[in-house]
């Protein structure tokens, strides 16, 4: 029996450690391997021999799994190495086979994002040029739900219940003074709109907030902008727009990269668009304004996760061990939704070329002509993924949450 | 029998409503009102006649209650109204206590911090003057917890466990890569640095996040703070900083007013702080830096509230009413903490006189002598005032809260 190997790469989400735990669960489950390690910190874990037994403490792992779970971030840690192509540059690809084989290595499992997908796609391309057996799985996550043929993408569903949770608060928030004010939310997202369009479900009986999404999806014209605000304004009091970081204008430029928020610090770097919508409403508008970004919080918060999401990323670590074991290698497991009412979700996969390096947008037909909000078909589509509350131990006040000490460079 | 009428003022708090389910129930407990109006908008609404009779529905009233109390904002709205000095300006005087009597009006709960109990005390002053036997009875509500007299304020802890356990997710959240990192997290408080110095309650047996916290009563001193972070970059890879808005230099300015900040919009609102620090650190150190800003979401997230804090909220709307009924006026109900371990906190209460237009500062032996991180005993007066856990409902994937759409201009 062979042992396996798992890491995590990219930015973190709150599902990311249920496809971990989920992989864990899958290899012990099958009992085609001896030992689960997990990689530190990505591919660099085993270009620095840190790798750690998941398996091992064996009468624990119940309580781990359910834990590790409900954990946000990485219990792994991440990184952003980029492999070469292994025709420039086959000396990473020979130590990392060569780690392989130290470790006894039968598979791999890699969750992350489309850049972990190029490293799937190149590992598993390398492994059959020297007629390697090794089984190369990727698992997708990312709260951004940009990786195509995947129905959706583990992390996104409880980020997008995290976003529609907040703007209702924020909705709650704003609604107190008969004056007119707006709120600007900015949200996540620098290529494609999901994220941000997930506000729309903060909308209920009685809350009409955000009045206005803006996607990256839709070029963005200032002064179309200011109508939309002027009309939302005569219809409310206290209007709520939810726009994602990385929308652009006409000729594909970031906002967050035209304004004024640049030239103070002299970088362009995307944090500032709700910055600037609040600037271009003060410039036009006599209006009380404020922009708010929610920032890693939307990343990061695993006391409000959706029990959806976490499952459905527990569920693809399982799948990816089981194709692992029927041969399967570059390819990336997938979430096939089957029906929408109800909503029922089977595990697939694919071709790892088909999702590396690509980026999934929102149709356009999701967003309503004026590109201005989302339409009832983005809705019905992300709705079914923010359900269910996992419940969350405290302890002390606070989330209860596994202990990552072995991340730190002092423990 | 007369009737009673509540009104809530100043910026949302996730407790305020708790403070107002506690009038209603103690109000319809007592049997001594008719019934419990409710005005909109704080006194605007009884100078433009916009009251709610919320002992109507008696048949619902247990589960309004019970939903009132976990909902965020403020379910009768706020004012940023000041009244004038009844010596100078009679005439709303006049107008409100003519509502009064219109109402039949026998006690005035107005929930709210600082200015709401400089409202209570005027309005208490002129009916001695005028011998009106109306009972004028403040509610503390602020989560900036800066109200004198009182042990703390209701929804300060509420606020103080979203900053904890925020501020633990972003620890594990920047704990990911193996670099180095900073983190600035700017956390609300103009004068007080109650809710900054909460954030060191995020840790735990392996989290040390934050690493350092500036709050606003000691001076910030730019070349301390870059020793500060170059001292703690020596100790972990990625280090949290939390930060006051209101942090001010030697002078008294506020560092948020004194960097290139406010240069770019022209204007000088307190919400800069945390970009402050980051381009301090960018123009001195090498690494990696952000900021992020709690903003709103830190007294507007219901779903994440303390038990305590609700509880006591509704103890004090409850109390507020009995002691309206012994006769009392121009007083404010307090929290009086009896013994820290265990936990007990009685209801007392104040002259007005001793709270309003007062500020309650975190004593200075309460934070280490360098100024860069809050004691023991900050730690043990704030730690019980975020235990406990209120289950929230959720609908369609988002908390389930009250209906506020009285409070919309078209509802």
């Amino acid at each position: 029996m062979h042992n396996c190997l798992v890491a995590q790469s990219g930015g973190p989400t709150v599902a990311i450690n249920s496809s971990l735990a989920g992989v864990i669960q899958g290899a012990i489950d099958s009992r085609q391997f001896d030992r689960v390690y997990g990689s530190l910190n990505g591919v660099q874990g085993l270009l620095n021999g840190k790798l750690m037994d998941l398996s091992q403490k064996t009468e624990e792992i119940p309580m781990f799994i359910e834990l590790l779970k409900k954990s946000p971030s990485m219990y792994l840690g991440s990184c952003r190495y980029q492999l070469p192509d292994y025709t420039d540059d086959d000396a990473p690809y020979a130590f990392i086979f060569n780690k392989f084989k130290q470790f006894d290595i039968g598979a791999f499992f890699y969750i992350g994002g489309n850049d972990s997908m190029d490293t799937v796609a190149k590992l598993s391309a390398y492994a059959k040029q020297i007629n390697n057996p090794i089984k190369i799985i990727g698992i997708p996550k990312t709260i951004d739900n940009d990786l195509c043929v995947t129905d959706h993408t583990p992390g996104y569903g409880s980020a997008a219940k995290y976003i529609a949770s907040t703007l209702l608060e924020i909705g709650h928030d704003t609604s107190i003074y008969p004056i007119n004010s707006v709120t600007i939310v900015e949200i996540m997202g620098r290529d494609a709109g999901w994220l941000t369009g997930a506000s729309a479900l903060a909308r209920n009986e009685y809350n009409s907030a955000p009045h206005l999404i803006y996607l990256p999806e839709v070029p963005f014209h200032e002064t179309e902008f200011i109508e939309d605000v002027k009309s939302a304004l005569k219809k409310y009091n206290n209007i709520v727009i939810a726009v994602s970081e990385g929308i652009k204008d006409e000729s594909g430029r970031y906002i967050s990269a035209t304004s004024a928020v640049e030239d103070t610090f002299g970088h362009s770097q995307l944090s500032g668009t709700g910055k600037c919508l609040e600037y271009i409403i003060k410039q036009n508008l006599q209006v009380k304004v404020r922009s708010v970004e929610i920032n890693i919080l939307q990343r990061s918060a695993a006391h409000l996760s959706s029990v959806t999401d976490i499952g459905e990323a527990f569920r693809l670590g399982m799948h990816a061990v089981k194709t692992a074991i029927e041969g399967k290698t570059g390819i990336m497991v997938t979430a096939v939704r089957r029906t929408n009412n109800p909503y029922v979700v089977d595990m697939g996969e694919t071709d790892v070329k088909n999702v590396a390096g690509l980026i999934k947008h929102v149709p356009r037909e999701w967003i309503n002509e004026r590109g201005n909000d989302v339409t009832q078909d983005f809705i019905d589509y992300a709705y079914p993924l923010i359900l269910g509350e996992p419940v969350v131990k405290y302890q002390r006040g606070i989330p209860d949450y596994l202990n990552i000490s072995h991340l730190y460079p002092n423990p």
